[in-house]
């Protein structure tokens, strides 16, 4: 069993991970995690802040001469900016004189579409900061960076990942087109939105430019395919032994995502029985699929076939012509929100494909 | 933290359910947990077995007096087919001869769309009765026991539940089409496919007869609404501490379901983000949202507003008109199943909506 | 990874209990689970209930034609004294009028040494009633059934395991005594007091029958020993991985246990370092140790060695002669207890070493 | 629910540590986490290392101004000898020529009474230093550090922690001593051995010397108070609600432990049930006990009397004047062990009471 967990807020001085359970001989090494963040920026329409932010890497502990050692994993993400917030992040208490700044003035106007305001109804806070900083998708860089460890792990299995995208907004990869091999990772990195279809990709590319040009924001739909996947994996005995709740949990805990199917999903939904399962024929001599309708999954376990995942993300919340919201200090209604200066700025859907692959 | 555990075969003595960590003090009787049995059971198009198959309840445990005692909570459902099955599925060992019935045969032709041929791979077993008796949907009358009492406790903290059909196959409801509040519950279960939308019930009712004379069967999208809810149960801080996750686990872990939306899910994915979100304003100097597109979530947090969760159920895999299989014994390539006779004959959708509310 | 819960009170009509994550192919029976309820009950200065309570016992699941499944193991011990506690225990409403006796008395004189005070003040409760029903002893019939399961298979991997009584009252097996192995289980169970030392074993008869006589109880310590341990189970890398820790939840967790020990304990904090571990050597090629003062464990694993763990129990807390109390109804402060009447009879020793051998 | 990680090495860059579940507006600051750090490495007869090695403190996450934000706690221990092992513990590959110094030599001598020939079985490692890295005592200042931030969490709610010795070796204090309260911790500290009791610890700084003088170790016996602790904390409901078997998870976990109590532990087993117990009485109108036989816990829940726990501790294993080993990779069997330069001159007991209080 692996259990993880990520800690570090947005603007402090660095995100901690740590992965436990990973057996001894798995190949780690920092330019493996590092290649990872790199992929996690790319990405047609991001924001500012994904370009001048590095991601400092340091392999803490459970790593020795390149692979692991059966301990825990630690990694940590260092902030490059971390000096201009010392003083608003500081785990010391400081002189309140020293916020007197754009950085270090209370967040008292929570933005629709973030946990800004139920944050601060939960603890109990007068400003939204201590909220949004660890609320923040920037959690997502520990992830990757635990994510490429285990990316690693499944590779001695035999098992590779690619994921590409499906849809920004209302633009969709048509049905039945061809999915993308981990051998095509490279030629979806280069694509501007990891989309395997080149005519889709276009469209999506313009999808941006009309969001960026309306001072608005998207999101889509990204899939996650895992080839090599032996058969049983995961069981039906108990309900979160299945792998397919389990996938959906780490899918949906993932911050904006809002649905979650495996293989054909709610398109099963609408099919009649005769159409929606994998029938089962032999093949010199091997029982197998002739289809995928399923997404790899059946009675909560893999099948062996390929995996399918999908997740559907809402489009980024910091909307630059604003929602509406309310100050809760001084109970005017700007519409405006909140964010600190340097995402403020950002004008293109922070949708990140590249969570997973 | 409430902990449970289901156990107990398809065609076993009885199913068993353990409820742990309930507090003291929450209503609990036979008769409220019989009720959900009972709704468990209603919808058009129903299998056979339905009809025929009494839930004897036993309250075991952790009840006293109407009660919970703070101790688990323990139920059982009664299988009144037992006597049919004891030597079948006798826990003790049985001399050969007395499987030699059509009942007792090896189930050596793996279903499509059923746990049967993995569960065979994972554990071994030459044939599939091990597997489907355990990943049989039967299960979830344990788990409809358990959420009655679940209900119950989240009654005295003044939440209610209520869910609808939002889809058959292809027939759906309307976009924007009013929701029902737990006051429409009777009506709901009055209604054959407990669809809130009169017109598109009798469309339902229409499509569950064709699928019926066609041969086939039917999946659906049934949506769970929660009145009621406080803001902030869940959290942003780790990643498994979030109530859309926790949810999207517990529905994908039901049997059949391949999709899981919390709010407005994929559609929200399409749409831009100045029309996704819900903005905050003011009214009588409480800060509210006034439209519900997330779904009760933000943050992973529930906000206080109406939770909405969907699920996309697959269609019934034991298909009439049959899907090819292979026969492990013999190589034979029937098209047809294995099911056992009770559910063979069942030729309408095993769509059970009522698994929720 | 196994899981268990267990359910039911003391006068309850049953226990129930689940164990989850057992593989296929394990040997169950009733005849095996029953031969150790029925060891539970062996032993010198017995209560009296011991004798009169039959353990009608059932497999609810998990199990078909003497073997595990794979799916959850269920089991139920009924309790034949039920049809006198019905009322008293009902899980639905009773007229109060049928509380009338002494049975249905509320018990408001909790008992010292037990959790009667303590679970009325956690869960409000204004009788003790709720509280003695589940933290009862009785509930370790539940933990013996599952255990009998678990030795089952811990025998299909080789490992096998006897207990043994060290100590009665002040009564002790001399430093340095035999060990009994897995062979001696029935020479065990024919002594008064699983004392595989005879002249010992007589000196505690002689003990019990003192304590009898003088209206009092006792208490001891056990021994578990497991032999066929591989090297390797447990780790070092996380703090709840270690092996030894886990057993320390597990005994500990027991009923009246207030101490636990792996290997010599606390007596190797007694020992000079030089004196306190097991060298290794090397016998015909093979790296071993000569002697096994850890006890079988070292750096949270096991190492292939004997495994040793001790538990220490406290005497009865329903003593005869009476322990103080406060009637929390009158403000009374009676010499007397508030147990029920088939156990306050109970004048011996409620020691029960059989519950793991 | 708190949850906890640790991970790195003895001789890594750093130890790494995550709490989750602390919730917002607990103090939090380095000063008080550090302070514990240095109270750990206080203790007469210490090895060399716990001088010169610094714990150079940073909080990473969870932390800002001084409390917490309800966001999970992250906190790095750096270790100031690390350019010394930069090479020979470096996670990424080196080339093998800087390996060839002491540092670099492979461990091929498994020490007994540590984890180091368990774990180069159990990982297939032809050599210790993966495994006495991470299964090293050098973990538990990761744990103080989070320890601390649990004290002040408990401090929040009333709850105050003392620790003292018991025992070094054979010397023990009295049974019936005072008992220090938390009013007595700074005393404590400036005890050469942590023990309340004056006489006894002048026997004991006699018994470290003579250890001393003999080339030999110590173990002892360390105990935890826990005062203001209210009734009610834990639960009869299921095995592992227990607040007794959670302690003795957490306390046998800890390295070199092998024995744990609560209150009275192995001495209750021997007495008899009418001196076992702590009678309930009613002074001034409350019903309270009279003693603390049962180290505050009745049921597995806390009863709000001072709670005691108590820890018995192995010697150290690396013993100046040597245990038998066998070489691994030679055959040798050397009367060496093969700790690193550091720790191979720590003659003196490794005895840390000071990690819980």
């Amino acid at each position: 069993m692996l259990r993880w967990l990520t800690a570090g807020e947005s603007h402090g001085p660095e995100l901690v991970a740590i992965l436990e359970g990973l057996p001894a001989g798995v190949p780690v090494t920092a330019e493996l995690v590092q290649a990872d963040l790199q992929r996690r920026k790319l990405g047609y329409g991001r924001g500012a802040r994904m370009k001048f932010e590095q991601d400092e890497l340091h392999l803490s502990g459970g790593v020795r001469h390149g692979v692991s050692m059966g301990s825990p994993v630690a990694i940590r993400v260092g902030n490059t900016e971390w000096p201009k917030w010392q003083d608003v992040m500081s785990p010391e208490p400081v002189d309140p004189s020293v916020l007197q700044t754009a950085r270090g003035a209370a967040l008292t106007r929570p933005r629709p579409g973030h946990a800004d305001l139920v944050g601060m109804q939960k603890y109990g806070f007068d400003e939204a900061r201590p909220v949004l900083e660890r609320a923040s998708a920037r959690e997502t860089a520990a992830r990757v960076a635990l994510g490429a460890v285990a990316k690693s792990f499944l590779g001695e299995l035999g098992i590779r990942l690619v994921s590409h995208t499906l849809a920004i907004g209302p633009v969709e990869v048509p049905e039945g087109a061809a999915l993308p091999t981990p051998d095509d990772v490279a030629a979806l990195d280069a694509d501007p939105l990891r989309c395997f279809d080149a005519a889709t990709s276009a469209l999506m590319v313009a999808e941006v430019d009309d969001a960026h040009d309306t001072g608005d924001t998207l999101g889509g739909v990204v899939e996650v395919l895992a080839y090599g996947v032996p058969p049983g994996l995961g069981g039906y005995a108990q309900w979160d032994r299945r792998l397919d709740a389990r996938l959906a949990e780490a899918i949906m805990s993932i911050q904006a995502i809002k649905g979650v199917e495996v293989g054909d999903g709610f398109r099963t939904a609408r099919r009649r029985g005769s159409q929606a399962h994998d029938e089962l024929v032999e093949l010199d001599g091997v029982i197998t699929r002739l289809s995928d309708r399923a997404g790899g999954t059946e009675g909560g376990m893999s099948t062996g076939t390929l995996l399918r995942v999908r997740a559907g993300m809402k489009p980024i919340a910091t909307v630059p012509h604003a929602l509406r919201t309310v100050d809760v200090a001084t109970g005017e209604r700007p519409r405006r929100t909140i964010s600190a200066p340097t995402s403020a700025r950002c004008r293109r859907p922070e949708w990140s494909p590249r969570r997973w692959s």
